[in-house]
């Protein structure tokens, strides 16, 4: 079976590194829009399929953030399958970012919701703190259908620092070690024996991109180098701060991650003077033109 | 405003210890109601109501685990807003195990999404991976509207060795601290400022229960000790091992933590040898026997 980590490496060398991050909130929408939608989850999701429509042939995937849909209750629950379901009919690929972590029981019970049925996407998001049996369950998707995930491992927000870069009691003097690579190394572990045939594994890891300074690139190459069999999920990219020059240290022979972006791409329409007027047709046209430039700047800072 | 977790340290002096955790998935049902019903999701839901009513007086609390509902898709989260809402019309507490955690422009969508509308819970169970600005955005939901969170601290799976038991470099040589202490040394910050009136904080921890060798014992009591304002979700117990010795370690002066159980109420019935004829009714009367007993156990063993 075709792991989907090997469809989003070709996709990847295709179109480039965008992830568009369909984190739409209902107040994104341009009120003429708003307003004539039966519903906020109805708009949300027109919204939605704007930009997937004008983002096609330049994303290699979409990342669907849960969060808000479950801010709109059931009817944006049902606006959040759709957009995945719709994602999927265009034959791209769906990212669903629900940072899910429980223990072995429960994790089976959400690894059905997410990789089958109603809610199913091509890969998920996972928080590791519990542990690697949080990590398996989910994992037995590989072989049922190809599934992929990203792990948490270093994320791009401040805190951060409060546990993510806590340094672990080292091994042997000399050696450093933070919780990050305890993840990296156990992810490694679980990677090695099913790489796909794009040399990675049907598992990767989030590593936030963000401003750095000489030091912190150092460690972010140090990073992509010793996990070098994980794909990256890159978060922070514009609108959180990061810029294409950090995001391009996190790949890997022009491949080996996606660069999400949400608001910069989504909400661009809105940085423009026509609000009163703004339609689906203005979002979609102005977040195909941010996702090319963001394509291009990538491509251009990875070269 | 009062806190919810000054409720629920009144209702553990009132009523006891048991969280009754509703985990309940649609092969639990008894094949008659099963059948009988208009759908899997119609079924948990009655299932859980049979369950609440016959265990109001004794549960100071239920815990609902949202993987079970999201796995039966659009109908399945109405059933968990139905179940949420029937728990809070009788007055009781409900405990949404979610374990969510992710940056904050989400975190206060999700804030929003189970403190507030359809999914309104009492409590959130979050988890801390991410940093504590993770955290805060739900906590601003303390002020508003009294709310409460149970952030993970140290669980009770096997994979909690894999990060949370990790052992951090030490700030001083001969101090041991481990990544749960970090958490927990996080918690009690943000705590402090807000006390409730039982003299314990608006967001408490995770800690599991399980057998417990001398040294685990040691540690469990100096967890309780060190971090004595926040109040303890207890899982572990029942089916997943703990005994009622173990949980009562985490407790403090009979008071200061709710021990969960899920199937080993909620499936009581099903030790009995009256599967084919099984009803609401008797999962019901079971469930009720059940958490007496857990709830006599702990009583005693904590004095």
């Amino acid at each position: 079976m075709k792991l989907n980590m090997d469809r989003l490496f070709e996709a990847v060398a295709e179109r480039g590194h965008v992830c568009v991050g369909l984190d739409t909130a209902a107040d994104y929408v341009p009120e003429k829009e708003r307003r004539a939608a039966a519903s906020d989850a109805e708009a949300v999701l027109s919204y939605n399929k704007a930009i997937v429509d004008a983002t096609i042939d330049i994303a290699a995937c979409y990342k669907v953030q849960i969060a808000y849909y479950e801010e709109l209750g059931i009817a944006g629950l049902k606006a959040y399958a759709q957009t995945l379901k719709y994602i999927r009919e265009k034959n791209s690929l769906a990212i669903a970012d629900i940072k899910r972590g429980d223990i072995a029981d429960t994790a089976s019970r959400y690894a059905k919701a997410h990789f089958d049925g109603e809610f199913e996407a091509d890969f998920v998001t996972l928080t590791p703190y519990l542990g690697m049996d949080s990590i398996e369950p989910w994992f037995q998707w590989v072989e049922k259908k190809g599934k992929g995930a990203f792990v948490l491992m270093l994320t791009s927000n401040k805190g951060r620092q409060d546990f993510e870069e806590l340094a672990l009691e080292a091994a042997a003097q000399g050696t450093e070690k933070k919780l990050y690579d305890a993840v990296g190394e156990k992810l490694s572990l679980l990677a090695a024996d099913n790489l796909g045939k794009s040399g990675y594994a049907a598992f990767g890891a989030v590593i936030g991109a963000d401003p750095k300074s000489p030091e912190e690139r150092e460690k972010i190459l140090k990073i992509r180098e010793t996990y070098s069999k994980l794909f990256f999920l890159i978060p922070g990219y514009g609108a959180q701060g990061g810029a294409a020059e950090d995001a391009a240290l996190l790949l890997k022979d022009g491949n080996g991650g996606v660069v999400n972006a949400s608001r910069s791409i989504i909400k661009a329409w809105a940085s423009f003077g026509e609000k009163s007027n703004a339609d689906y047709a203005f979002v979609a046209a102005k977040a195909r033109e941010a996702s090319i430039s963001m394509r291009d700047a990538i491509k251009s800072a990875a070269n």
